[in-house]
């Protein structure tokens, strides 16, 4: 049944295989006004693409997003707004081999077990090619929130068990360094990592760490629909990702209520917390303090290494996967986490504004 | 904007307050012809019952529900099954000394934020008693879900950090001890360390965890209802849930692609996996084996100890709650993790039914 | 597939069968603040109430609504509003003789072909008393529109071929008259037409009018979601209900684009229609003119003269209802049409408040 | 708020505007494994073209599709099914001197207060181009119908005040003349009238039959998602359609419950109706019958008599529109509704899978 929609008042509707004529998204909700063009959705794109990464695939892919509807005379029209990504690296030859077996740890066995077949040109609409379509969906989210003074920034914080030192956060080198990594020696360090596992043929998983800054308080919908709970939906439908955990997450659970409660105090005669264990949510309702997430994402599934898998025959078969593979995901799922967790929040700010009948009244002035 | 709707095809909304006429939910998607009695989902409401576990708060609350609904001689009739249990133990007096104090760690301070004012009593809408809904709905998914020969069982894997051991794992105990720990000594451990707390006014949290049994492999829809999102969401959408992990989850992301890959084999004609790192999804699809998942529940925010905080007239002040809580909501949280566990998959397997024209074909007669 | 849920930001989820626990609904999305008592809701189910209305069936219902939830000291909380109506009148005997056979003009065979089985007990979900969740929820919507200052009224324009003379109108009219009819001399007429057909138990239909006074231009979703295509949708959802038009709807169809186009002026610096032919709705959106629109309703399928049909056991058979059935449905259905076209604006006002980034700008003040 | 998703299961996604890139459709939910080729599309697409028929525009429009996604090897793969037209005959010069008057019967005056401004090029999204969207996607509904042994069929009844008469019925002629009539009589006459008012600058409008044959019976959801209430709402959300009615609809109104109930009876051991005065639908539900519905559409707007209307200064204006536009929409029209009654069917159809536990039970094989 149709799942390729995300959102209810901000709408993103994805489409898209690896090989075929092309990926995008319809952009349903984006209010009227927004100052839009394609450059600022190509930026976006621009990193995830894989051709300035070392440790990533040497495909160049060089997507280039077209606006096929909802900007008029640079605006946004309250209409949706569709973009495209034509495919055209699509050499479908390479994948011959791996139409009739089933990769491990990707979606091969199950799309085939649901669908009866599956387009096995380098992994159809599980490829994370489909991250096209969020991300160019979520820039004009990202976009949307900047003008009210709203950023979402993710960035590398581990790769395998090199993590980041927050006390070495430099968000500049997030973006001059290949890994996304906001910490230079940690950089540094996951690179050689990478090396490493690379001549191995092997591959690294990692985490990605969010914050979404100057979130009014007040977003979020009980009980079902809480802020963390389609974050947490949204991070965890990006393919590879196997967790997700706000604030303090998985470690709060290890800690007392009295270290983990953050106590309100007032600044300027605005309620503030003095700690933020929490992530910037309670009872699934942002707070006005920083959202904070995190999202553990697997190891690249395609090694180079043999690997036991059975064929669609129903035979056992020894793998060796070829071609163009990134050894870590990581650092190009950062833009894609960044994206979806914009995409959640601009939701979320359009389905809080009939909270209140008095700022109904006010909106219709009557 | 409306958020207490849980689902697609299988569908909980759910209503009340801690205080008020009484909670509930509705059921809408239930196929008909299940057999369903009112005793059937009492026995999901009393394992979240608290009288009964020495670490919980000590009201009686005796929670009964009562179908209104969509039952006929004993068989669901497809129509909504709505059920409600009446609040009976509503001591409202209890709660006016937090009528204009923001609890740390609750959600006074963000439904005020968000709703201009809010229901004092007991937590109102973010109580602890608002899961009386979830798991009233969630067991009829459950009943649903065994007439197919599918279970859904979770426990408490860890508490503070006293963790369960898979080796000594007998989920009989796990009905047996106050904390629904499947083993006997960590359970006892966890008392221990609980007592200690308890003495000092503190709390605890812990780690939930579930398994999906004979589950059929592809469930879940691309690409954003994925099986692993929605059961994100879900759990993420209970109170005090901080973090979500599907099979190894935050581990995977140490390690290497050739040791995290579960390798395919075939065994009595059918296609079987030789390891489980990635829980029992692929691509967001079920492939065959255990769904197994890992939830993260914060400390019981309700401490006696004094906490700084501030009012709603925007003054600074110190609070110390009385009253009756839990020193951890964990093993309460156990059923309902459960049962929207069970929610999720009852929803994934009848928004599977359209997948492939040929099953539409068969399903019709034509 | 779950279809009990009417609406997207302001949405009803309703539950129950003629006979059973109960009927009611759950309001979600409803803003917060709105004053709100059992006795407004009262008002409205009292005028769907068979009891004072002469063509109507003479069980006395004396339907009594009760609020479970969503309101605190008065006011709404911005949480569920659920209301419950408990079934008292329930004579289940009356009912056995049409176990087995399939009423012409009911729903009998179709949900008996759909669920298996049927609950036969005054026709169970598909019995009039199902609109008891509608007028409760829908009574909510038009408290919150009064407080905006918009209303919605409706009446009975015709019954069988009696229809109100427009010169005529007396709105006060309709609440004095058996038949909610604002015209005196209709009234009567069509009573002397209800009487003839009673005695030769025999039944007639209608046509409801209803117009939405003061609604600000802008309401309604391009494209599919236009503010006459949910105003039709929820209609056609209300049983009996066999057509809609907006405007002049069918007449429309037989005139020329001139005669039929409204005009613009101005009229006090405002945008202001010659006429009204399009029924308030240009392109699917809300023009600032009254919204305007019919009804047709078929005649009461329950008549007491013998009708040929078959039973569940596929042999033809001859049936005569006997009992207490309404020979005419529409007077009755008049406040239905009007709480699910209250409904509607609700949910339109709502949807709205995202359409301009302006408006957004402006309301989180940023 | 996003409003340009249509259906549950099957779902339409549509977007663009009359001018800029293109418009089109994204089809999520069509199961795996229905052949389809751009050409099944393309015959779709060919109906609603206006360069054959006489009374439309003689802008040669030539819209050729292209699916960019979804089909694999000649068969949909069970994931989103994108289909784009690109514009090509955008002359937009032709529109400057709309830019800021509000033409009469047209969307400009809502658009513009919805969201601030409007793309005033032809109309923008309110265009009669925003079909092509809905054509290409209902096509797909339509082509998986057909493997089912389902039809939809739709013709021109009336235009003005000619109408076919059900005696000289012949569906091959629909396709030979200008206006989609299926009585050629009729079609001659009908020519004459358009002939005489084009002349005049006026247009007309007129009324579109539907009838779906070999639904089984069972299909739609109570009690909100009627069948008949998904198939006006479908209907409703079409540009330029003020009324909808199912079987008898409006003239059920004026009959009496003996005459319009449909009796049964037992043919060849299945339960039949002697009568179809329902349209197909009991209490919503599909009764396995023909289902038949007719729709109203006003006559085009856009006339070249000189009209009354206002400019976006707030100033009265005279209009006079020139261009090329069709003096009545339905012939082309006739293939829109088609393409969404089938796009409800679809819906319908999958959604109905899960409403019995015994055929889930069949289904799966436990």
């Amino acid at each position: 049944m149709a799942g390729s929609t995300f959102g209810t008042a901000f709408r993103l509707t994805t489409f898209g295989e690896s090989h075929g004529g092309g990926l995008g998204v319809i952009v349903d909700g984006c209010p009227s006004g927004l100052f839009l063009t394609e450059e600022m959705v190509q930026e976006y794109l621009d990193r995830r693409a894989p051709g300035k990464r070392s440790f990533a695939t040497t495909r160049k892919e060089g997507d280039r997003v077209r606006i096929l509807s909802g900007v008029f005379e640079g605006r946004t029209e309250g209409t949706p707004v569709a973009m495209l990504v034509e495919n055209t690296d699509a050499r479908s030859g390479d994948y011959s081999a791996l139409a009739h077996v089933f990769r491990p740890g990707h979606a091969d066995y199950t799309y085939t077990e649901k669908y009866g077949f599956r387009d096995y040109r380098g992994g159809g609409r599980s490829s994370g090619r489909e991250t096209l379509g969020r991300v160019a969906g979520g820039a004009v989210a990202a976009c949307f929130l900047k003008e009210l003074g709203i950023t979402v920034t993710a960035y590398t914080l581990s790769i395998g068990e090199v993590k980041c030192d927050p006390a070495s956060f430099d968000m500049a080198e997030r973006d001059r360094n290949d890994l996304a990594m906001p910490d230079k020696g940690a950089a540094a360090k996951a690179g050689e990592y990478l090396k490493a596992l690379q001549e191995k043929g092997d591959s690294a998983g990692g985490i990605i760490e969010c914050v979404i800054r100057s979130l009014p308080a007040g977003l979020g919908e009980p009980v079902f629909d809480k802020l963390d709970a389609e974050l947490s939906k949204a991070m965890l439908s990006i393919g590879a990702v196997k967790g997700f955990e706000a604030g303090d997450g998985f470690r709060a659970a290890e800690n007392t209520g009295s270290a983990n409660n953050d106590g309100f105090y007032i600044s300027e005669g605005q309620v503030k917390k003095s700690t933020n264990h929490s992530g910037g949510v309670l009872g699934g309702i942002s707070d006005g303090s920083e959202v904070i997430f995190r999202v553990a994402v697997k190891p690249t599934p395609s090694v180079s290494l043999p690997q036991k898998t059975v064929n669609d025959e129903g035979e056992e078969t020894e793998l060796i996967i070829g071609g163009r593979h990134d050894s870590v995901i990581v650092p190009r799922a950062v833009v894609v986490a960044e994206c979806m967790a914009a995409a959640v929040t601009a939701d979320m700010l359009l389905r809080n504004m009939g909270a209140r009948l008095k700022d109904i009244r006010r909106f219709y002035g009557c």
